[in-house]
This record gives structure tokens, C-alpha cells and sequence, in this order.
């Protein structure tokens, strides 16, 4: 089924730009390393520029919205219903994500990628409904192969747009009632219990369920594994148990990342998205930026998996891109101190004695 | 000596209004605690303005620049005109503060608190000059107790006259070569081997130190500590050991804090000068806001002393105050959601079912 989905247009930077800017970072006016993590992260993102002045331009968040048949079965503290409501919050600018974009200078789009409620035409909503939520993966697969197929290439098709607009750096969000216990399912398939990622180590309490509602939740994911099993292939799983926010968002993911994009990972349902991208094409991941280590459980196995550090860790477990959005300036400031900081020869500074 | 500078105008802030304050987080459209760290943030500025709707006016950073009669003994990787020609680094906008605080939207001003320079009368530059440079204390102690106790007195003036312009929110950073072997001897006079400030422990590569150089550093601190012992006093600690930017800075730390100003603590010499000034009134400690942990390895005792934890681990070991600019959009954000944010009433989410 992944022939159905192709990524042979997506390749890792080339690196032999890398010591000219790790020059340039070496000769600013500080002493060698000094400034840290955020030094690793100018090389990265001159690496994907392919650039020793790169440029962050129009910067945005991505926020895919999708409804989760299991949802009605009890695997999140909150109705399904605050799904819908939740992406009105978001058109009415009154959520975390629309307060953090507006403060970074982000912009910020609302992708309907399958949520059960009907929106009408809206501004800022962009309406790529699949249909009006996944089934329940209890009882039978959460979408059809066609389905999964429509959703990854719709989410690529929304990240080309946007490089086609000018945007050169993407943070991706999502909204939906139930998706952390999705995000759960494609962890454990994806990574294994070899690489630490047992169902219940990878389940958590999500937007904040009690003991009894996390057992629950447990034991409702120990059945829809016992039903749907560990489907090797990538998009079988995705199609198995995935949202159809998380399926546009891993199509969004390759596309941008195929545009040379600077992509700013968030939490553990972003980078369960990303997970199933990088088993597509492990190509993906010198294009991503880890924005910070979400409290819930699962994110840190998900990092390790991949062999990243975040940039931050407030113990954030809101998601909606609100990690990602909150480590933009961190990106900028990376940016910023490689095109706009003296060097020792500029500015006059006696280098080490 | 203590008596001569009075902070007994400094008090913690009320708290009887943090329960509205709490409520007023707990209602925003997010499940409870979704925030995190914001979420404390948000509760700490609120109680340092005494309002449920508080506003950041005017940040900006203040970074006090002095000289270390020391450092001609080499305790720096880096030869001492560095600190001047950096101070002229900062004026042409070239280094990373300058950078940074652009990106942030901060003020910055720099205070020659002791350069050992004649800068003459700058744009951007505050001539508090209390001498060329300290005296060196693997001789004699660095300074008088008059040039103490006149290098805390300005600070608090400084501080006091940015809150008179308005400036509710203020950054420290330091330039010295030299004073990260200050921070070190205060650090380790004033947790003690005790709080696990051994002076070995607490005295790391500054800006760059290969092992021999530390090596040697550690010994040199040592020869001072043997000739100057530890005063129990903290301002005769201060004159014994200090940098006059480590004075001028920990004074205006306290007048910041009389104003009720948030305070955004940098790095480890930064913090040195917080110690010194938590020692005097610890009142001033919960108008701090702590940007990150340094790589060196004395700033993570000192935050363990004071019992706090930054909001970022960036590995910074530059100093100049970039990294309380870069934690400044994580202030910003606190204040942002808490203002901004729908609640669940206002926005028609349904709360956790």
C-alpha cells in the first residue's frame, strides 16, 4: 500500500555546506559553543536552506482537526463534542494556540480533516473533511486504505500550497477528542515493546483522565489491539488506528519537507504523525525540530526512538501546536544570531588567548 | 555593613489573591494544568502586579559590565580588554544580546559599573563607573566597603528609574572577563560545602577553559579563599570577592524588586548576584523568574539552593543576559493566555465530562 503514497521526492540536506557554517557560527563574537543548543540549530536550519543566511519567512502553524470513533467508547475525559467546539474556539481566535501565534508572528490555519460537525464555509477553516470522523477501531478498521490514501495526500497537498505562498518554516497542531489514545496505538505498533513502547507505558491520562479512567483507556486499547493487530506496513497501521488529523498531518509533514521547510514538531499526537512519516521515509527527520517533551508518557519514547532532544520542557500536554508555536522564537533566535551577530574579525574582539 | 544598605522596603508579594488567580487559569478552554509551567508563570506574575489581569510594560535588559583584577592572574580563557571591546560590541549592536533583545521586543542598556575603559560619554551606555576594575583578591580584598556599598546603591537607583520610565519587566546579563571566578567564590562562600558549593564543584571553564587552565583556576581561587577566608556578611563578602557589575547588578535586583518588577534571572554570574541579594532580603525571591540552566556547573547548585527550576536548558554559557531575553516569550505567553484566552463559559466548551 506504500507504493500508493510515494516519497522518492524527499531527501535529507546535503551537508557538504556544513563546515562553511559551522565556520560562520565559530568566528560570532562568543566564546565557541556558547551558545548551545540553539548553535546546533542554526546549522540545522542552514543545512536545510542549504544556506549560510538562511531565512524564516511567513512562518506557520498547521492545526488538523479530526472526530475519533472511538472517542464514543470512552478513551478521553472530554465529549466528542468539544472537538467541534474546540475548532470554533480556534475561529474565534480564543484558544491557546491562536494567543501564542498572534504573540510568535505566526500565521495559523484550521484544517477540517475530519471532524463530526458541519462547519459551513468559514474563514480561516480550511474544509478538507475525509468524513465526519473515523470509525471505531474497536469494532473495525478507524478508516479505508482509499480513505488513509486521501487523507495523506490531502495533507501534502496543504503543505505544497503553503511553500507555494511563500511559508519556509511549518508548526504542526491537531484537535481531536480521543487522538491520544490513537497516538498510543501507532506508538506501540511503530516503535515496539522492544524499543520500551508497551501499550501501557505509551498510554496516558491525555487531556486528563482519572486512575480509573486511564485503566479504561488501557484496557479498551489492549482490545482494539487484540482485534486489528500490529499491521507492519506504515499506512495499513495509520489506517488501522489512525485519525484522519494525524493522516493529513504525515502527508502535510512529507510535503513541507519535501518543499525544504523548516518543520516544528509539538507533542506526542504530532510526532505519532511523524512517526508513521519517518517510517515512510526516515528522510523526514534532519527537516524537524523537536519544540519541547510533552508530560504525557509516551513523547519521551518517541524521542528516543528517533534519537532527538527537545528544545524545551514546560510540561505542556495541551497540544494544538501550542509547544511548537511557543519554541518559534527559539527558532528565530538561532536565525537571527547567525545573520546578525558580529564576528571577532568585525567587530574588533580579541579572539582566545 | 548590612545596615547601610536598607531593603526593608522589600516584601513577598500578597497572596491572599491567588485563589481568583487559580480560578481564573483553571476556567481558560484547556483540560486543568494543560500549561504547565506557563501555568506557574502566569500565577507568579499575577501575584507580583496584584492582578488578575497583568500587563508587561516596557521589558528590558540590563546588562552591567565591570572589570576583575584578577583576571590578570588568568582566570579567563580570555584576555581582560575583552570586556571593553565587547561593551563596544554591544553599542554596535553586534552581539548576541543585541540580537536577541531585537527579536524580543526588549530594551537593553548597558551600565559601565567598572569597566577598565574610558568609553566617554555613549549613546546606550550608563557611565556608573566605580573604578577602573577591582582590585585583585589573590592580593588584597577587590573592593572598599564605600565602593560596595556605592556600587549597590546605584544599581538600585538604575532600577528604580527604569520603573519610574514605565519598564515592569527587566532581564540582568553581565560582561567581565573574569567574573565567572567571582561567581564562583560567592557561590561557594555563601551555599558552603554543606549546600554541595565546593569550591572546586562551583568553579568551572567560564568561557572556555581547557583543563589546564581550570586546573589552574581552581588553584588560584583557592590561593584567595586562603588569604581573604569567607565572610559571613554578605555585602563583606561582596567587597571581598565581588565584580563591581556583580554589586551594582545585585542592587538593582533589589530595587527592581521594591518596584515590583519581574526579575528575569540569567546564568550563573547573574545568579551569584541574586545569592547576594537573597542573602540581604530573600523577599526578593519570588519576583524571580529563572530563564535556564547553564552549563556551568555552579548554576545548577545555586538553582537548587534557592529551590528552583529554570524554564529552559539550552546549554548557554554566554552570559550578556540572552538567556533571560530568550525566556522572555515564554513570560510573555504566561501573561498571554492568562489575558487572552476564552474561558469555557465565554467559548461554549464543554468541560471534562
Amino acid at each position: 500500500m506504500s507504493q500508493t503514497f510515494d516519497t522518492a521526492q524527499l531527501h535529507a540536506p546535503d551537508t557538504a555546506i556544513a563546515p562553511r557554517l559551522q565556520h560562520r557560527i565559530d568566528r560570532k563574537t562568543k566564546p565557541l559553543g556558547a551558545l548551545g543548543r540553539l548553535e546546533a540549530l542554526a546549522l540545522q536550519i542552514g543545512l536545510i536552506q542549504q544556506s549560510e543566511t538562511p531565512v524564516l519567512n511567513q512562518p506557520h502553524i498547521m492545526v488538523f482537526a479530526g472526530d475519533h470513533g472511538a472517542a464514543r467508547a470512552g478513551v478521553s475525559a472530554y465529549p466528542q463534542d468539544v472537538t467541534w467546539q474546540m475548532v470554533e474556539n480556534f475561529l474565534a481566535g480564543g484558544a491557546a494556540i491562536n494567543v501564542f501565534s498572534r504573540q510568535m508572528g505566526l500565521g495559523l490555519t484550521v484544517i477540517d480533516a475530519g471532524v463530526n460537525h458541519d462547519f459551513g464555509k468559514r474563514p480561516g477553516l480550511i474544509d478538507a473533511k475525509i468524513a465526519p470522523g473515523t470509525d471505531n477501531y474497536l469494532e473495525r478498521p478507524a478508516m479505508t486504505p482509499a480513505q488513509c490514501e486521501a487523507a495523506l495526500a490531502r495533507g501534502r497537498q496543504l503543505a505544497h500550497a503553503l511553500a507555494a505562498n511563500g511559508c519556509n518554516c511549518v508548526g504542526f497542531g491537531e484537535m481531536g477528542i480521543g487522538n491520544t489514545a490513537a497516538a498510543s496505538l501507532l506508538t506501540h505498533c511503530l516503535i515496539g515493546s522492544r524499543g520500551g513502547a508497551d501499550l501501557a507505558t505509551v498510554t496516558g491520562r491525555g487531556t486528563g483522565l482519572d486512575d480509573a479512567g486511564l485503566a479504561r483507556k488501557r484496557a479498551l486499547l489492549a482490545q482494539a489491539l487484540a482485534r486489528g493487530g500490529q499491521p507492519d506496513e506504515p499506512l495499513a497501521l495509520l489506517a488501522e488506528y489512525g485519525g484522519f488529523e494525524i493522516a493529513m498531518m504525515a502527508g502535510a509533514m512529507l510535503g513541507a519537507a519535501e518543499k525544504r521547510m523548516v518543520l516544528m514538531i509539538d507533542g506526542f499526537i504530532v510526532t505519532s504523525a511523524l512517526l508513521v512519516a519517518h517510517a515512510l521515509n526516515p528522510a523526514i527527520l534532519p527537516y524537524c525540530v523537536f519544540a519541547h517533551r510533552s508530560k504525557e508518557p509516551g513523547h519521551t519514547l518517541q524521542l528516543q526512538y528517533l534519537g532527538v532532544e527537545p528544545l524545551m520542557e514546560l510540561d505542556l500536554r495541551l497540544g494544538e501546536g501550542t509547544g511548537a508555536a511557543l519554541a518559534y522564537p527559539l527558532v528565530q533566535a538561532a536565525v537571527g544570531f547567525l545573520n546578525e551577530m558580529a564576528s571577532f574579525e568585525s567587530a574588533g574582539v580579541s579572539d582566545q588567548g
